[in-house]
């Protein structure tokens, strides 16, 4: 099937390559939240982050975080945001692992999530069931 | 200096805890993006993404891939987002860097990012000054 995070990977796409090293390429989002929006992604297609083995999963954490001092000193950024999408209900729309780097700049912060608040008791509730789950 | 996620870690706070092990913890946010919204949390105090030493960022990112799945099969949700707020530009508001599992649901979704549009050449100045620092 056509994965065009593949296809950059390969080279047979264009992008604006950021890094290429082990097995990990990074570049620029052409829909950028902020400018110098990154993606790090694995050559090697895995469709989410919950399939992605362990030792994948931490060699691109590792990179993000390499990535994101970068982004920080070369744009002069505030901060940044991490962020995975995984599934679509989340907003994952292309369906091969990627981190977002989004640096942030005093002022610009743009993501302002509704928040919302625990009933009676529900947290409580919410709590147990992800507890049970944990001990399985 | 007083720090509520380590008063959590040791004890002194409460929370609703999810998880706790190997220098880990994980408990619900109190102002939650959506009802089992879940922080993942070194005992030790590092103040944000940056800080982590890549041990320490290794074993909390596999930890947050192992509750994100016991976050989705609990509560039957649809998706997650991992989100890292790194520094107040960015929205981090306690300074004890934490990962943010938020499940997702069909038709919740609500993180809708103002997307931008890089004009003229201007995706390739972006790039640049970032594969600048890249090699440096």
């Amino acid at each position: 099937m056509k994965c065009i995070f593949c296809d950059i990977a390969s080279g047979k796409e264009d992008a604006e390559i950021l890094y290429d090293n082990v097995g990990i390429i990074s570049f620029l989002d052409i829909r950028p939240v902020n400018y110098g929006h990154a993606l790090v992604v694995p050559k090697q297609h895995f469709e989410n982050f919950t399939s992605l083995p362990e030792s994948e999963l931490k060699k691109l954490i590792h990179t993000t975080q390499f990535l994101s001092e970068k982004i920080v000193s070369s744009l002069n950024a505030d901060g940044f945001n991490i962020i995975v999408n995984n599934g679509a209900a989340a907003g994952q729309t292309i369906f091969h692992f990627h981190f977002h780097i989004i640096p942030r700049f005093k002022n610009d912060f743009n993501f302002k999530p509704k928040f919302k608040a625990y009933e009676n008791n529900n947290m409580k509730e919410f709590a147990e069931k992800i507890r049970e789950a944990v001990k399985q």
